[in-house]
């Protein structure tokens, strides 16, 4: 039997959603005497139901509203090297059978068994993402197992982001094994993309748009397209590699679209884009005044409601992203617009965006609702706040 | 001006909505004097709102509780040859944008423009439900239209279904132009699908679950593969032409086995396809007993659920499915559930399936969720009625 900590639901908390595979206990949720108190943020404990009967080692974290989250449904499993290991093996082989290149997410936190872990895999490099207590007490394990496993040399702790504070954890940033000097050239959907792994979110690179930037190739043969918060290049580089005749990027920020030129260039494609650095509002509509006309536009922005109460501001910016994008759209031309906004779920998305493109003046239709690729999973009982989401409407003509 | 009869909305209805893009006015919106209640179904009218306002042309049928469909927003709008000819050209550059070969759902009612009309191409040939009044009035007029636009001879009109009861339209199947005597070779995805466009919904074909076949073919590489209600092949084929070892289809349908059969033939994969014909629940405990194992299973059923009184038991119809089907998916193995129920929400069909998986002893993570490809484009105002979805799960080790 485990020597670890017991801990018990309350009577009147619901044992049956965390058998049913449900992995979060919250903090009202658990018998949090003086003992529970003491025990150190990121140890493991044996989590009882009310009538004592085992449900399984948790993750306990005093200071976090997710006081416990699953580790393990067996009350003997000991959570070691060896044991990340195999939910690495697990995760990888999933990852392998449906990716011919070795990029991708390799581990997407709860659902992929590994609570508050991300693990974004560039080829010979990975950048571990330890959001929650237990992964940054056992970062060392878990690059080991990583290193193991996945044969990477080079290990990132990307120790950033707002997840770690809601855990009590502090910001960091560091190599753990190997070497990383450059960016790291990306090839995903026949185009190129450089990240550069130890700049941050600015200029690092996100996995889960690679299903909607294969949708939008689909439309961009011939086409003239802009992508507004380009970020390094997502959905423009994406454009060039399926023959578009010119992309247009635009971001505030002045590294993220020199690594865009850099993708260009290393695609033979740098004659074929533009980039205009600046408020993306702003260009919007400067380059309405300039009757700039597009024959497909996609704007990607950053999470206008991360939280419930950003939720109404985030909304009204969505509409206006869309009101602003919209009359730069050819006749019978494409829109694409996105949300990685947990606040916003789809119905309130696509009523804000199709409100938007009414007041742009246009009408449309809606072929494709797109959201993460299969590299970032989702537990069914947490499905609710898939996050990403991206709408691909097309305009009258 | 139009010498149309003039409709008007009840003082209390909201004619904003339609304003914005919604194409429906229900029975109790309309004013219903003896002078509308004597216009014949199918008939165009000047729809105004309370205050005499125009607000477009409608096609009328005072036999449906959707009494008024909107045709055109603008009220000098002509509804002719000419005019479905322009909205077929539209619908037309949109499919050959997407798709390399003229193999689609080429109008999808509302959403393309053409209120209550289906038209699917199969290369040279297409097939009309005219399931509106105003259609099945002008049927020959779209079938012109339609050989003028996109250049296809053999015209059929599928007047079966659901749809045209609710509209007062009977039944109906005949060749209007050209002539068919033999299943369509249809190419899809990489497979060859036999369609017996003359045969009805039991061996036609159905272009909606192209995304979702193409989502099956990522995991099939090597695979045993099971497709329960397989229809003609869909996803059987699919995953044979993704290099499957072994396909087996499972359907109630001998007639639509065959052209299975037909397919696989054609694909020179006949050896790699099992048929099991029969009713599927019995099939699926009978492989249970015999042991069997896939690496991948996927279920798309009938609709359990059409309508809003059959919801609960059609829930639980897809529980039951899905209880019945994880068991013969092999360790860490894929499990695909479809459901085409309007009245079964995304959310309510996720959670019949996953209760199902659970019944069934596996524990799961959700990787994609899929829905109708962009040739069944929808208008915003309608798209919570999206009514295709295609879960795609792993199953535990």
């Amino acid at each position: 039997m485990t020597d670890l900590p017991t801990i018990r639901l309350r009577p009147k908390s619901k044992p049956q959603a965390i058998r049913h595979g449900f992995p979060w206990v919250f903090a009202d949720e658990l018998v949090t005497d003086r003992r529970t108190r003491a025990i150190a943020p990121g140890s493991f404990a044996l989590l009882e139901d009310a009538e004592r009967a085992p449900l399984g080692i948790v993750t306990l974290n005093n200071e976090s509203r997710i006081i416990a989250r699953m580790m393990d449904a067996d009350p003997a499993a000991i959570i070691d090297r060896a044991w990340i290991a195999e939910r690495l093996a697990r995760a990888l082989a999933m990852r392998a059978r449906i990716y011919d290149q070795p990029f991708y997410r390799l581990i997407h936190a709860e659902a992929d068994g590994l609570p508050g872990v991300i693990i974004d895999r560039f080829g010979d490099a990975a950048v571990i993402q330890p959001n929650a207590a237990w992964a940054e007490r056992m970062v060392a394990d878990i690059a080991a197992a990583l290193r193991d496993v996945a044969g990477v040399s080079t290990v990132i702790l990307n120790g950033q982001g707002r997840a770690r504070g809601l855990e009590g954890l502090g910001e960091r940033m560091e190599i753990l094994s190997g070497s990383m000097d450059a960016p790291v050239q990306v090839p995903m959907n026949g185009a190129i993309y450089l990240a550069d792994l130890m700049g941050g979110q600015k200029t690092g690179l996100f996995f889960d748009q690679r299903p909607n930037h294969a949708f939008a190739q689909r439309l961009a043969q011939g086409a003239r397209v802009l992508d507004v918060f380009s970020h390094v290049g997502g959905f423009g580089l994406a454009a060039l590699a399926a023959g578009a005749v010119q992309a247009t990027c635009v971001d505030g920020s002045a590294a993220a679209l020199e690594l865009a030129q850099g993708g260009a260039r290393a695609m033979g494609a740098a004659d074929r884009l533009v980039t205009r650095q600046g408020d993306a509002f702003a260009q919007l509509e400067a380059m309405a005044s300039e009757g700039a006309e597009f024959d497909v536009v996609i704007c990607d922005p950053p999470a206008f409601a991360p939280s419930k109460p950003a939720l109404e501001a985030g909304l009204r910016a969505y509409e206006r992203v869309a009101k602003l994008a919209a009359p730069l759209v050819a006749p019978g031309g494409y829109l694409g617009l996105c949300s990685c906004s947990h606040a916003a779920d789809l119905t309130a998305f696509r009523n804000a965006s199709a409100r938007g493109i009414g007041r742009g003046g246009r009408r449309m239709q809606l072929l494709h609702t797109g959201q993460a690729g299969p590299d970032h999973p989702v537990l069914p009982q947490l499905a609710e706040s898939g996050y990403l989401k991206a709408l691909f409407f097309r305009l009258d003509g």
